[in-house]
Formats: C-alpha cells, sequence, structure tokens
C-alpha cells in the first residue's frame, strides 16, 4: 500500500497562548475508506518524533509508517473496515506548519518568533481538519505517549465528536521526571552554537545538540531489560577493550547512529517546541479536579500502559482511569507486560493489537 | 571538624592498558586515629564526581563533606574508634593525577593524552597510599556508587588486606543502560565545541557540554517520586505560564543550576576518563563465573541496596550477593527502603547508618 502526504491550508488559527498563526497548513494521511454515514473515521494521533505517515509505505521515503503494525487491511485499525486518518503536529517539521515553516510576515522562517503552542493548539488544528473532512463524530482517537495526550485532550475539548478514546502508555500531566529529560534535550540543543538562537536555516544544524538530545530519548524509551537483551555488555568489532573513547559497546555505536540519524530527519525547533507543549500539558490546566474535567468526555475508553514503560509509568495511566471510574465513567484498562519500555506501544503491539480490535468492534456496533 | 586534604607523590603506577603514570599524586583526607595495632583503619572510597572530601569542613573551601552524616565522632564510621581515609581517585580533579595534571615530559595538562584508566587502577593506586601509611589491614573498605565498584574490586585483588567490605548502590559490571547515560555525558561533552579534543586548558572549557551530562546524571540520580515530591510542576518564580523557553518549571531551574554549578569544580575531560573506567567495569573481567571471582576476597560483605534506586537497581546488589552465597562466603544483604534513588546512599542514610554501624563493631571485635 503506497500512500502519500496531503495538505490543507486553513486561513488561520487561535493558540491558547494569545497568538494567531495565518495561514497554517496541516499535513494527513489517510487509509481506507469513509463510509456512507461517515460514521468509522478513526484519528491516530503521533508520538513526539512521529508525523503524518503512520502506515503503509510512503511514496516519498519508501519507508514503512510508524504504526504499519497497527494499521492496515485485516489489522487492529482495519482498513477495510475504518478510515484511518493521521496528520502531523502542529509545530512540527513534516508539513505541517512548525517554526521551520515560512512566515508570510517576513518571507523567512518563524525560527524561534513561532509561537509556543500547546496540546490543545495541536488538537484545534486537527478538528479543523476533521470538520474539513465532513466527519462529525470519530469513532475513535488514539495514539501512545504524546498521541494519547492529544487523545485525552480531543475527548475532553470535543466530547459530542469522540465516541471513543485510546490513549496509550500517556499521562494526563508531564511530571517532573518527564520534564527534566525534555529539558536536558533542550539544553544539549540550545549549548550546540549552530543552534543560534534558532536561526540556523540554510546553514549548519544544530546536528550535535539534537543528537545528544536524541540519544536521551532513545535511552528512555527503552527499559533497562530491552537494553540488556539488544546490547548486554557486548563489544563492537573488537575483541577485546580498545581502551579509548572511539565506540567500545554497541550500545554506544547505537546511540550515535540512532542520534546522527534523528539529526536528517527532524527540526531542532521543532523538537523545542513539541517538547515544550508536553510539559505545558495538563488536562486540568488548573481548573478542578481530574475527575471533573475527564466527566466532559463522553467517549468510552480504553486505557493500556505497558509493565516495563518507566518514561510514562503504569501510575499515570492508572491516575486517568481511577478519575474516570470515580464518576462511573466507560473505561476499560490494561496494563500489558512487555520487556521493550515506552516503546513497546510501537514495537510490541500483538497483545496491543487485540485489545484494540474487540474495542474497536463493538464501539463500532454500539454507534451504529 | 576543619579538615585539610593531603597528597602523597609516587614515582610511578603501572596502568591496566599497559601505560606508566610516573610520577603519580594521590590526594587524600583522614578523620581519626590510627590505633597502636592498625587495626581501625577504613578505607571510604568516592563515587564518580566526589573527591577526598568526604567528612569535617573543608580548610579550602568551607563546605562539609560528601558523607559528612555517616562520618565523624558518634556516627556510623565512628572517628572516635576509627581512622577513616578518604582518597580522591586516580583520573580525577581534586587533588589526585588526572587528565587535567601537568605531563612531566611536556610540560603541559595531559589532556586526552591521559592513558585509559580502569576502576582497578584506582585500587592500585589506593593500595600504594595504604601502604605508605603501613596499615597491613582495612578493617573495611566501603563506598557507594563507584564507590562500590572500588569496594568490591579492593576485596577480590587485595584478599588479605580487606577484612570486610561494604559497597552501597553498586554493580559487579556496568549494565547496557549506565554504559549508555555515561555515553550521552561524554557525547554532550565532545559535543562542545570548546571541548577542542581535550585541550581547553587555560582557555574557555566545554561549560555547555558539561552542564548537559550533569543535568543527566542528576535526573538518574533522583527517582520519579523524590523528583515529585521536590519539584512536582511547580512554576518557577511565576504564577502563570510564561509560554517561552525560559525556566517555567523549578525542575528546570535546579537542573540549570546544579548543571552551570558543577561546572566550577569538575574537568570534564575527568568526567570522559572516570566514566569510561566505570563503564569498563566487569569484576569478573571475562575470566570465570562472578562466583569463582568473588570466591577470591576472604572478607565479610554488607551489600546495601535502595528501593527507588533505578540507576543501580537492587537486582545488581542482588547479584553479587547471590554469588557470594554460593560459595558460602559471609555476606549479610539489605533492600533499604527510600524514596530519593541512588541519591539515597547521600542523603537518607539513617538505616544505612545502623546497619553500618552495626557491622562495623562486629567485624572490629571478632579481627581482633
Amino acid at each position: 500500500m503506497v500512500v502519500e502526504a496531503n495538505t490543507v491550508r486553513f486561513d488561520s488559527l487561535s493558540l491558547d497562548g494569545g497568538a494567531t498563526l495565518a495561514p497554517v497548513e496541516v499535513a494527513y494521511e489517510t487509509y481506507g475508506r469513509l463510509n456512507a454515514h461517515k460514521t468509522n473515521a478513526i484519528l491516530v494521533l503521533h508520538a513526539f518524533s512521529g508525523d503524518a505517515h503512520a502506515a503503509g509505505i510512503s511514496h516519498e521515503t519508501g519507508k514503512p509508517g510508524w504504526w504499519d503494525n497497527m494499521i492496515g487491511p485485516g489489522k487492529a485499525f482495519d482498513t477495510d473496515r475504518y478510515l484511518v486518518i493521521c496528520t502531523n503536529v502542529l509545530g512540527g517539521c513534516r508539513g505541517t506548519t512548525g517554526p521551520s515553516s515560512v512566515n508570510p510576515e517576513t518571507g523567512c522562517p518563524y525560527a524561534m518568533t513561532f509561537p509556543v503552542i500547546t496540546i490543545g493548539d495541536m488538537v484545534r488544528l486537527q478538528k479543523m481538519l476533521i470538520d474539513w473532512f465532513g466527519i462529525e463524530r470519530l469513532l475513535t482517537v488514539t495514539g501512545g505517549s504524546m498521541g494519547g495526550m492529544q487523545a485525552l485532550k480531543w475527548a475532553v475539548d470535543y466530547p459530542e465528536q469522540v465516541v471513543s478514546a485510546i490513549p496509550i502508555a500517556s499521562t494526563t500531566r508531564h511530571s517532573a521526571q518527564q520534564i527534566a529529560f525534555n529539558e536536558v534535550g533542550r539544553q544539549a540543543i540550545m549549548a550546540d552554537p549552530d543552534w543560534n538562537g534558532g536561526d540556523y536555516y540554510g546553514k549548519q544544524p544544530p546536528a550535535r545538540g539534537l543528537a545528544v538530545a536524541r540519544m536521551v530519548g532513545h535511552i528512555t524509551y527503552m527499559s533497562d531489560e530491552s537494553m540488556r537483551e539488544k546490547f548486554g555488555r557486548r563489544l563492537r568489532d573488537k575483541e577485546t577493550f580498545g581502551f579509548g573513547f572511539d565506540v567500545d559497546f554497541e550500545v554506544e555505536s547505537y546511540l550515535r547512529y540512532r542520534g546522527s540519524q534523528f539529526v536528517n530527519r527532524f527540526d531542532a525547533n521543532s523538537y523545542l517546541y513539541i517538547t515544550k507543549a508536553m510539559d505545558y500539558f495538563d488536562l486540568t490546566e488548573g481548573q478542578g479536579t481530574l475527575s471533573s474535567v475527564l466527566e466532559r468526555a463522553q467517549a468510552r475508553f480504553l486505557v493500556i500502559s505497558f509493565s516495563s514503560d518507566w518514561l510514562y509509568p503504569s501510575y499515570q495511566s492508572q491516575e486517568m482511569v481511577r478519575a474516570l471510574r470515580s464518576r462511573n465513567q466507560d473505561v476499560a484498562y490494561v496494563e500489558l507486560q512487555s520487556n521493550y519500555g515506552h516503546d513497546s506501544f510501537l514495537v510490541d503491539v500483538a497483545e496491543q493489537a487485540e485489545l484494540v480490535r474487540g474495542f474497536l468492534a463493538s464501539t463500532f456496533e454500539r454507534a451504529q
């Protein structure tokens, strides 16, 4: 299934911070077909470094989508039955307006003049796209990690448009530790002289800082156990220690490679803006209890977390589940056993797929 | 108790990597007095960023030692009863020979021409100092984190000189995750143009890279829970989000402060060399099983780990305990409940102090 991203332009988008983006573009891909009553649309929301290419083979890059193991004919998000839509988030660098986009007022990239954005802003832009499609109700909104935050925000902000929500490996607000890891990444980028206050477009980007930020990210996405299984203390390309500062261990080689690869596909300023949006995220926004805010949602919920995910630990999912149950909302919760840490929702999907498949089928049936 | 560091110079030290350092200096502090039979000496070994100033108030800086809550008159390491010795490790930057020391052959700092060192090299230098003191047997060797690695190495390499060993929050070898976090710190330093291949002495040091490295370190030393208790999502000096890239959250402010402070007291090249020594550390050195290697030790062991320490998780301490028990060696093990993560051995010491006090008393009695 070869797929292509499309882009829609809207006149303007008002942001939580008070600014207005005008115009604003959103990149998206779709898989499957909308049914006659428009009741089978699913919005898939990506995590921090994802993009609109969630499934199929990209016409542009030849690569499979980031959730291709979950989306497709006969898969959990069955494109024979459902229309799946995925967008690149606001602030991103893969087709949707972000800091690398040209500011029409200046003719130059926004860079750090791009307004600070929130998860709510991302969702508001997605809402414009869904309205543009003429879809009145989404069968489900779903995503892992930051995608789960967007799903929660959708359910609370647009209760009448969301039939169900599946937040996976996610949270209702970033903890001090999550903020801290993001802050380290931002500091690594901003410490790179090539960052140059964000004005590096057309010049040397802050590749070293961005690579270090990504390395930190990768460690937090894996678990101690999955790293041990994948790398152990195996040496790289040699029998004994070389005693030096070249790569000694396979894990070092892997991190350096992943760090350097990331530079080719991701914009450092998007890193700053999107991590800040995650850190600001608090579903309650200081207004009332989590229960009272979640009570606005009319959706059924399927909440999934993973036993070895220490970045978005299960207790964060359990907090949202407790809040939902306290108001008798319809919520199913499963903590899946997996060794893959936070990455589990991307790589260890067999059980997750079964849960999603069943939940979607029953939700679809009820909604008809 | 105002204390001062002393330094001893030795003609040369042979290193595991094949090189020889000549001369080599080691900085140390002592607290308490050696008894007539020289049976009451305790060697305290510091963690990654520590130094010889373990207790009392430094004459130089006016600051208390890093384990002042454990060492002193009437404390766990009771200086009314024992002589406590602490040295700065080889490769360090607080008085002991390291990459910032002047290479006598060139008259310039070693920088990256400093030979790669191991935990075994650190211990070999400490052994020279203990011999210089004329101390034939150490009542105990102890330390947390990297200090525990040195304690284990002492017990295995100099079995007849070590009556007991207390490795705390430590491991017999670095895991892939531990190597990965160290590698991120090294990459952050080496990505800073001011690092300049290590040649920054007398110039601008790689302050930004070192600060980022330290920030990563601090997150790993704390626990999710201790960060939540200490910072939560509290905002820094403002009532509402400023929506920007200045400091928003207290945890960001703390990390930036700790990162920038570290630059004033620690040498970036020492960071590289010491973290590499930790990563190379494998008590077995690929020779035989952990049990067979630990069997060389004649010491009694007290092994301590902390429930919330995710950087040096309890399973690593339990591995050494199992290996010791499998050969009927004398070992007591306690996992202490604490919320402070890896920092627990430094900050949450009440129970640890009681364990150490009792263990030392019975060891001292038996040894007379």
